[in-house]
């Protein structure tokens, strides 16, 4: 004997490149989605009319039964879920909030605290793939919070990506999405040193990173940073605005449980010496171009 | 009409766990190979009969026309390429050199005018993928030197490895391999502070491991070392001296050339502090102990 399942009410907030991506994804599922957006033109702009647009958090919330959050940092995420006229103010019991932005993890909990009181539960679901994977969707989603919670998000999640992976207890998808970034940062440092020094002996890079691909260097940084940087391609892809955010979340976690991360640390310095020059719009694989330029 | 090919009288010196392991593929592939070792117990392990020993690198050389050199550092190659009795006392002309250890750009580049000068040609070929790649001829084989010469010795190449690489003109496969193995050591750095950042925040490491296996984070050292880490499985492998001996012949170059690799000088303090601690028989990926235990 099935049992019966009840089609999930979704809401979606924040209408960004990632957003409107996967709200498409899911409307071509044949979900019809609550959608609402800080500006107007980003409904105007998706391209599905399975849509229902909503003038606040708190009416969207009402009107859902899972309300999936996807906006640009830790305050943007508070506003929206636990600010005024926020999730918080319309959520219905036994309603599940996703928050798929990239946050800190410690906000993370607070805010799974506050909608736990309120009847209601929380997942950080943050993704790893970019505008190409959200897409085609083919993201990597590493998920935060209860397993029966996860279970009941899995068949959404699937609308949206591929590598699902539940990491554990709330805020934990956040720090495995610190992770990620922190990993991918300091790999382009070591591929950008690897340019340099072979540059500087007078060996092509390319030719480098061909003998590379092949072994135990191997990484996915190597081969498509590895190929935008002898490109000097750093149209975005990843901002490196977004990523330095994200570092920033990696090292305030650090602090915070008094832990030291020389190779994050000096990652995020070429990232921050982009932003001082203005640089922030620019793929975050523009990190090479520091180091290639400034030795 | 076809090119009558000569077959090449191969001599192989160096007869560690890789040059055993690359004699004895030569061996099963038809050679018979002239062989010199410094100890006579590495003859006596060979499991082939197909062998000549010789009682130096000269007279070994006098006998063969393609010279395999397989030893620990820079000092023993000169010493048994260019040293008192060595191959350059020997050669003969058009012969070649094959250098496969893992030793500076510079002294490979006075090497190769050496034998240059005595009529004779050399390649510098190191490889990646360690012990279990020299057994399965699966060996990643970066080349250094001219064309004509890398021709010559792709047939035997092919004999001992898959990813084989014509990267530059003479020293250009040491620079490659100084590459990979300064992009290893670093990428090993980034994955152990992502597991560091994950267990300050008790979530499960093996979980973060899984969830970047599917993306971008995504490297073979995340994925091998990554799962030693977890095993606690320090077994060489690549040891410590040999990643620390390698790093310094990367940092070495970089300061010939007046470069910086912050990146890579980091993650040399991790091996040289295993090494101060008497863990340089260790696999390299025990330089997440220090990262993990030390903080």
């Amino acid at each position: 004997m099935q049992k019966e399942k009840v089609a999930e009410k979704i809401g979606y907030i924040g209408l960004g490149i990632m957003g409107k991506a996967m709200v498409e994804n899911l409307a071509k599922a044949g979900h019809k989605i609550n959608v609402y957006a800080r500006r107007q033109v980003s409904v105007d702009a998706l391209e599905t009319n399975n849509i229902e647009a909503f003038s606040s958090p708190a009416a969207l919330a009402e009107a859902s039964n899972v309300i999936i959050s996807c906006v640009s940092d830790t305050p943007d995420v508070e506003q929206v879920l636990v600010g005024p006229q926020g999730v918080i103010d319309g959520i219905q019991a036994n309603s599940l909030v996703i928050d798929m932005s990239t946050i800190s993890p410690e906000s993370t909990q607070n805010m799974a605290n506050q909608f736990s009181q309120a009847g209601a539960s929380m997942l950080d679901a943050p993704v790893s793939g970019g505008e190409v994977g959200a897409i085609a969707a083919t993201l990597s989603i590493m998920v935060g919070g209860a397993a029966e919670d996860f279970a009941r998000a899995t068949p959404i999640f699937e609308c949206l990506g591929k590598n699902i992976i539940h990491v554990g207890a709330s805020g934990a998808g956040q720090v495995a999405k610190a992770c990620n970034n922190l990993v991918a940062a300091q790999t382009m440092v070591a591929v950008a040193e690897a340019y340099l020094l072979a540059r500087s002996c007078d060996v092509d890079p390319a030719k480098v990173r061909d003998a590379l691909l092949g072994g135990f260097a191997y990484s996915r940084v190597l081969e498509l940073h590895g190929q935008r940087v002898l490109d000097e391609n750093y149209v975005a892809g990843f901002k490196t605005k977004l990523h330095a955010k994200d570092l920033r979340i990696a090292l305030k976690s650090a602090e915070t449980k008094s832990i030291k991360m020389p190779g994050t640390e000096l990652s995020d310095h070429y990232l921050q010496a982009l932003l001082k020059q203005g640089d922030g719009e620019l793929d975050s694989a523009a990190m090479a171009k520091v180091i290639l330029e400034n030795t």
